[in-house]
């Protein structure tokens, strides 16, 4: 099926946008109004470039406030039309979308709306020009899909059809039941489908659509139900992501293309009309890889941390660590002098030590891969030397490298293969493993990023929660398998500027973090200090055993409760862009002591 | 009467939050329970700052989901409740904010209610503590300001009282009416006043609350009107602000406080208790100062729009332009070449040529001055000799100077007097004036510049509307004065990097902009290119006569209506962070061709 993009919904100029469309693979694109007026190009020049990049113009987009006015009015309005006309026959644009009326001067009578939208198509037939007709769910008087299609079935027009959105639909929808009547319309009829998902805000609804839309997958919507039902008439036509959103508009045109693009692909797996490789989502944190330029600080944060240096990469500067199954990479090479490949997308180049790389254990690295490749992640080069063993790796939308790899699994190429263990003394624990790592992400590409592991990781995704910053609202949402032996949550700065203000970091999952954090201070570590009153409000909050609450305030543990159990948690201080957490999870708790964020956001901060 | 801020209003450490604070001039602080958990002060050290720095510790809050529970659960409440007032007995504060409860568990009881918040506020008169029980608006059970008086009224407790929070009150309430009930309360018995502005969004109240609420005399709540009633029932507490707001948390703390601060006092003074310097709205625009490291560029500009060079200072590097009405001062004095005069919140330094004065004809420049320092406004320095006319200055909060002035009035000094004529030939036109003046805003003030234009100047400030630049949305909306002939339009970027991405610009009204384009065209000025599309939409939506719209065409000439009446306008091109602007209205049009600012910013994009 093909796929289309509204051109409202990328940032630019309209050529900047018809080429990112392009490049993303789209087939096709809605032309917006303002993006035609505000081009220099001609629409003759316009509809060159689009066939030059292989783009047709699926629909012209929108036409405001014809139907059921007084006659003198419609009389102006054919007239308006008449221009618009001309200018879509220049463009090669072949069908008009037209929003049900919120004029004042709208009357509430579906005989006059059917009678001049019958006006209309005759004029837009002798342009070979077809009317889809769509209701905005805040239409002065259709602001139903079947209101709109009772109209275009009562005017009986062969240039007349309907265009179905899945924001106006959706954000008026109370369930499944509301969708139902979209089998009453003929496949033929529905000249139009435009996709959009939304946050669930209760707002109010031209705010809502006007603002907050999101591509299908990054939302609460049913978007792929609905999608099935308007398969069912026999809609042949394009699937056309229509979608205003304040940060979109921002971004730069090219990423937000992919991401639009990427929804698509899931949408269309989702609703089985595209087959894609299947996901093999990760069991497991293979290792995570730290770029340096100076080894020093990490790699005494980890000695003390109780890992030890196992083995060292036979043709490259990096090292292993190791404690159980925690398995950190500590790379020299000259990507870290010049460490262009995590970049915010702010334009500033981070610097110091950055955490460029995670190792996911896979079911099937090969198949991972092409599934990531299908959806449309950068594959990427595995420059490694002729006996390396092969390694599909694939980039994350932040710049980070994602290994799909095999460990200790016999028939599996190994990453460790890669590896010549060093002599070293027995690591300090054998019961550690990566918990999570927390991932900060670029300021407008937050919902791409829980999107793209999703759908190409295969992971899910949890509830999004904000945090408070002593300089800002952060915005937090985990992904993680079913087994919660991968996870990463993703965090997202205040503004725009503020994407590399916070560095990432690894959480170990210990079975005692008391005595793991007392290993590590005795071992000359230096643990994040956590403010007294916040052991003034655990005691308030909470009632301890004897002596408990002591042992973290003089640690600087930290605590918290949910529905399941309990976590207790410390942090390592910073080195570079990267610090340590230790956690013991009990009980089955699930989060991530998101209300002790603001307590470690501002120590961090003070820390500074 | 005492002002209060809560803390949560501000961004930071609570170090920054309080000192930001009492520079600012506030009596009191709220201390919001989070700033106390992740400072590391002790309370008793919070105390001593807060001694120090002059301001009493008036408030902490909140204490949530207390009243109404089971018997067991609300043991454990208190329990909680001994530990918060030890703490606050730490602290020095003596009153504490209890939230109507949210929790599952309460019931729909108010003798319940009543009979605990009795039990806590006996507790909490050990401590010489009282607690003031708010509704909060989406409280479970308890959600009306009237509710929780008749449970405060019911427990009939002397260490309980009500907090009346203008947010809570007015999110709620359809009309004046539902005020009335405030006088039934004793004011003795409001134990707190929190104040909270809003715009008026259609949105869940929660999130509303959360992320919107804004400093009285910056959103659409009769927050005034609110305060009367509450001064009627004889309260004698402080007012206090208690805002929750996603562009301060990340804003510098200093410049919100004082913002904070103004608006309290403009509060104060609407609410007669409080007097203030007269407000004396300026009548005309003096003139505006461009300041220019090389005058060339800008002169020429000049010369082709048919200003004359008229005079130079006497003694500065300052050379005044005239064209009938409007003014221009071409500053290339020392400042110019390292101009931190205007600096934009982001941090940039703002280079080449700039807007950075304008000055205001005021029909009393002193009184107008005085007015100024009351509110807050940085008084300029005069910098002038020995022999200038004496000029009152304020700095604007975007660092824009405002010269309080008068020209050609016997009676008051002419700041023209520091001017002496030099020879030159008569300007083009006489019938020019300015008609606006567009201040770009830094991304975090714009909802206080617009506070201090109406507050600080007496204007009037016009509806507030989002425009789309093709690289994200822009926040606009005008301050005039009654007759229009002042009026700045303030325009806000779309994110916090994007205050200095677009120039400012003077608006010359003229008689016939059609003839005021070709005398520029004519004298070699380039006017700012627009793409025909635009005509052609016009051509769609307005009818025109007979080769009106070819001669807009060629020119560049855009065109808007309003019920009032039409208007012209074209654009020069940008010199430095300077553009000027030709335009005419007529027919009493009010408003700056909305319509058209994506069009011109598009063009002003693709020129660059």
């Amino acid at each position: 099926m093909r796929t289309s993009i509204a051109t409202v919904s990328l940032s630019g100029s309209l050529t900047e946008k018809l080429t990112a469309a392009a490049r993303a693979g789209f087939d096709g694109v809605e032309i917006f109004e303002n993006d035609l007026l505000t081009s220099p190009l001609a629409p003759e020049e316009i509809r060159a470039r689009c066939a030059d990049l292989g783009l047709t113009v699926d629909l012209y987009q929108p036409m405001r406030d014809i139907e059921a006015v007084p006659a003198e009015e419609f009389a102006r309005n054919l007239r308006r039309a008449r221009h618009k006309f001309e200018v879509m026959d220049r463009l090669g644009a072949e069908t008009v979308l037209v929003c049900s009326s919120v004029s004042p001067l709208a009357a509430d009578d579906d005989a006059l709306a059917a009678g001049q939208l019958s006006e209309l198509a005759d004029l837009a037939q002798d342009f070979g020009i077809r009317v889809a007709y769509e209701a905005l769910a805040w239409g002065r008087h259709v602001s139903t899909y079947d209101h709109a299609w009772r109209i275009v079935e009562a005017a009986g027009h062969p240039a007349l059809g309907t265009c179905l959105d899945s924001f106006h639909i959706l954000s008026r929808s109370s369930g499944p039941k509301d969708l139902e009547g979209i089998g009453a319309i003929p496949g033929e009829k529905i000249f139009f489908l435009q996709l959009a998902d939304a946050p669930l805000l209760g707002m109010d609804v031209l705010q809502w659509s006007r603002h907050h839309r999101c591509f299908p997958g990054q939302g609460g919507f049913d978007v792929a139900g609905l999608v099935k039902h308007v398969l069912r008439t026999g809609y042949d036509g394009p699937l056309s992501l229509e979608v205003f959103n304040d940060v979109f508009r921002q971004a730069e045109a090219g990423p937000t293309a992919v991401d639009a693009r990427r929804s698509l692909l899931i949408l269309q797996e989702e609703t089985g009309i595209r087959a894609l490789p299947a996901p093999a989502a990760p069991t497991g944190v293979a290792f995570a890889e730290l770029l340096t330029p100076d080894a020093e600080p990490v790699t005494a944060l980890l000695s003390g941390l109780g890992f030890a240096r196992t083995a060292r990469h036979r043709g490259k500067p990096v090292e292993l660590w190791e404690q159980g199954a925690a398995r950190v990479l500590v790379n020299t090479g000259p990507a870290a002098l010049s460490p262009s490949r995590l970049r915010s997308r702010a334009g500033t180049p981070v610097d110091g030590t950055v955490l460029t790389a995670i190792g996911l254990e896979s079911p099937d690295p090969a198949a991972a891969a092409r599934r990531a490749e299908a959806l449309l992640a950068p594959v990427l080069p595995r420059r490694r030397g002729a006996e390396d063993a092969p390694l599909d790796a694939v980039a994350a939308p932040d710049g980070t490298e994602l290994f799909l790899c095999a460990t200790n699994r016999p028939e599996l190429p190994d990453w460790r293969a890669d590896f010549a263990d060093v002599p070293h003394a027995p690591a300090a624990s054998g019961a550690v493993r990566i918990d999570h790592v927390a991932l900060t992400q670029p300021w407008h590409h937050f919902d791409e990023a829980v999107l793209f592991h999703r759908g190409v990781l295969g992971l899910g995704a949890q509830e999004s929660v904000d945090v408070a910053d002593p300089y800002g609202l952060l915005r937090s949402r985990a992904v993680a398998n079913a087994d919660g032996s991968v996870r990463f949550p993703l965090t997202v700065g205040a503004a725009p500027g503020d994407d590399t203000a916070h560095a990432r970091h690894i959480a170990l999952a210990v079975g005692d973090v008391v005595a793991a954090a007392r290993r590590f201070t005795g071992a000359g570590g230096r643990l994040l200090p956590i403010p007294a009153n916040y052991y003034d409000d655990l005691a308030a909050r909470f009632e301890f055993a004897e002596g408990e609450l002591e042992i973290y305030r003089d640690l600087g543990i930290l605590y918290d409760r949910d529905a399941h159990g309990v976590f207790r948690h410390c942090y390592t201080h910073t080195v570079g862009r990267v610090f340590f957490e230790l956690v013991q999870r009990d009980g089955g708790y699930q989060g991530y002591g998101a209300a002790n964020a603001p307590v470690r956001l501002a120590a961090q901060r003070a820390a500074r």
